[in-house]
């Protein structure tokens, strides 16, 4: 694998963070509409190797920070959220930007707010712009690069999101994932990133999928906690579901007694140093008393780990028979636009019958069932979060147009947490080849408060590893 | 309650049917364009007066007629349903027809088929028209009047999907629900309907509310069930659910054993006349044999009495949160345009916090467990379809906007269905002052099926009943 000549070095890289600013927001000696024009300068120097934004308002957003450092001088922000400038995926409606799900050429605005940019704005936060989403989320590469190499992927389907994040260009970015597209590209580009509980945060219209969720990437824990809840407590969780629980605080840190560290689909696919790496970190864990299971070491583990053997096939069923008729649709209003990779999904949902669906459904509460007979083991799971460091765009693609995740790399470590809908922290603890990967703290549903403080504690107590 | 001219009398009342025409389609003595043309000639006579159509396409579905006739020729039709000229409320999306959504001067045109349509269209079926429904699916009174009286509403939201079945214009059409607006309507309009078990058809786009739900009027309860089987087998249920279960045709007559007859919130909202028609439906069973259980003969009855004695309630904040921020959008895109019912939904969702909707769904499931343990107790429930005929339109509007269901009815017998998810087949059994009332016979989820054949046996042996 090559190197690049600038590359990552987690014990060096500093993220841009927000919640440490606000304090000298409230005294007076920085303003939200300072920050903003940081950003605005890091976006300049970075965008045009990075091309992680499809549309920017500066001008709009200066106008709402100017707005928020108003309501910190008086003395009455709105949320932990008031003045941060945040990249939204551009699968998700804004009422004064053009949503293009990706798809090229795509001029579609529809003058709406989804549900998360309306609880967004009202919380005080700005919308600096649209992140670049692989087209309609899908497997389709993206023009976004690595920040860490502009010769690598950003990952998908929030490629932007991800990379916003890792280019320090905001403090905070709305990614969501069905496969891998929230972890996977905070694992490539040094995000710590939430993957809530399924239906944490409200999906706004893109209901469409039964296990697709909204998360947040971030350059820290507390603004990563903070954007989500300030959006759960307005906007809600998906219909039917009760939301995000939490406080307006992150948990404090929580260190674990036990850990189940589980391989998932993932493992085979890893390259020796990103193993290596990671089991350096279960070496630190065991240094520091915490326990580490595995499969070997106990049935419901194995047990577990069998039913989630093949999440990616469950995972890519379940999305090519729910697109299928968004999808007939699209193809008939935009003859000719679609890629080969969202064609070739619509063609797999097709070939699917309903009982072939419910066969999907019937596998995943199965693991479901086998998840439970953990909670009782440990604290959490452990697992990398994406199979080795970000691969180069030059890797040749697949050949067959059915296999999907090409260019923007494997989702096999996600796919699990995917389809059970399972709260997620990922933590950029790891530097392989001089590209960063990450560790996902994974709990049961609804322990999304717990995984943070989980979390937390690693990220404050493990050090990170190079490979 | 004044008394129409024409009124309704179910012992003499003849519906359009479909599924008796097709034996002389593959005969050849009659033909689906015939058929279509009877049905454009009693639209035309009978359109002025009842108002149910939002929109026709009668070349369209004479093309379309035309090409089903050849297939009955060459004996080869696509489905039980090909040829069957069908309505779909307009909240639902069809690439032929502006969808209105009940907003008067709403010209939007999505250009896109909802995910029933597509399987309706592959299935051969004809899409005739867009049928009627209040703005939003909400309270606000539509035009459409009540094909037995034209003082009187057809109820709502389905107002035209209920109108179109009682005027004999076609055999069937789609309607949907999350209050009563399926249901309702049908006992208005002497429909037979189906109200499936949630997540049974797929509501494709209108995905936004936690338990609506597609389902289908029709004239019998052989179109009615061809039609939900034949959408059901190609685009499946909602993301996320099994969709209905059965067969292509529909159950053989059940009869039952024992039933549990409930009142819910609607009993005491409802006219004498009603009432003593529903219990002299109920000693008509005694008489076949059948045993009535009700609140007073065992606990569990009267526990679940209890947890849906404010289903209204509960439905009604579930929709003003999960309405509130596609509502908020609406606002600001048609200013001026929304009714006041609608407003008075989004005020009621703007007061509402997260913990108001938690409440909600935890009310909610203590009412399903409680529905449990009604499972061993009898074959299925059975309940008035509606607390009485339809009101007049005369009838004053009550002053206090956040009042729902003013003219279109009070869906005080439809509230615990919709928030419960259960399936259910009203059966228009009963004319009160010579307009139709139903009876709707309730199952534990995923009983569809069972619901279907023992409404058919109902409908076979117990005779109508005149108050």
């Amino acid at each position: 694998m090559a190197t690049s000549s600038a590359g990552y070095d987690p014990k060096i890289f500093t993220p841009l963070t927000f919640h440490d600013a606000v304090p000298a927001f409230l005294a007076g000696s920085d303003t939200p509409r300072a920050y903003l024009e940081r950003c605005v300068e890091t976006i300049a120097a970075r965008e045009p190797a990075v091309r992680a934004w499809v549309s920017l308002r500066v001008e709009g957003a200066r106008a709402d920070a100017d707005a928020a450092t108003e309501r910190y001088r008086s003395g009455r922000p709105l949320s932990s959220v008031d003045g941060m400038p945040i990249g939204i995926k551009d699968l998700i409606e804004t009422k004064d930007l053009p949503t293009t799900n990706g798809i090229a050429g795509n001029e579609q605005h529809t003058r709406r707010d989804s549900a998360c940019v309306q609880a967004l704005r009202k919380a005080g936060a700005i919308i600096l712009g649209k992140t670049v989403t692989t087209e309609l989320g899908g497997a389709t590469p993206s023009v976004t690069t690595n920040p860490f190499d502009p010769a690598r992927t950003a990952g998908g389907s929030s490629a932007g999101s991800g990379a916003v994040i890792g280019a320090r260009m905001v403090p905070a970015a709305l990614g969501s994932q069905v496969g891998g597209s929230l972890i996977r590209p905070a694992s490539y580009c040094a995000n710590f990133a939430l993957r809530p509980t399924m239906g944490g945060l409200h999906r706004g219209e893109r209901l469409g999928y039964s296990h697709s969720i909204l998360g947040v990437h971030a350059g820290s824990i507390s603004d990563m906690w903070h954007v989500a809840i300030e959006i759960a407590k307005r906007s809600g969780g998906d219909p039917g579901y009760p939301g995000l629980f939490g406080g307006d605080e992150p948990s404090e840190p929580i260190k674990p007694r036990r850990l189940i560290a589980i391989e998932t689909e993932g493992w085979k696919l890893t390259d020796e140093r990103t193993i290596s790496a990671f089991e350096a970190v279960l070496d630190q864990f065991r240094a520091l008393g915490i326990t580490i299971l595995r499969r070997q070491d106990r049935y419901p583990i194995e047990a577990f780990e069998q039913s989630i053997a093949e999440a990616g096939q469950i995972v890519g069923g379940i999305i090519a028979w729910e697109n299928r008729w968004s999808y007939e649709n699209l193809v008939e209003l935009m003859p000719g636009k679609l890629s080969r990779w969202t064609l070739a999904v619509l063609d797999r949902g097709r070939a699917m019958t309903l009982e072939d669906y419910r066969a999907l459904l019937a596998r995943k509460e199965e693991a479901s069932r086998r998840l439970q007979a953990l909670a009782p083991l440990a604290d959490a799971i452990l697992t990398l979060s994406s199979a080795g460091p970000a691969p180069l765009f030059e890797k040749p693609d697949n050949p067959d147009p059915r296999v999907p995740y090409g260019t923007t790399g494997s989702s096999s470590f996600n796919s699990a947490t995917s389809v059970l809908g399972l709260p997620a922290v990922t933590i950029p603890l790891l530097g392989v080849d001089r590209m960063p990967v990450g560790i996902q703290v994974i709990g049961q549903p609804h322990q999304d408060d717990t995984v943070t403080g989980l979390a937390r504690w690693i990220a404050e107590h493990v050090s990170p590893v190079t490979a």
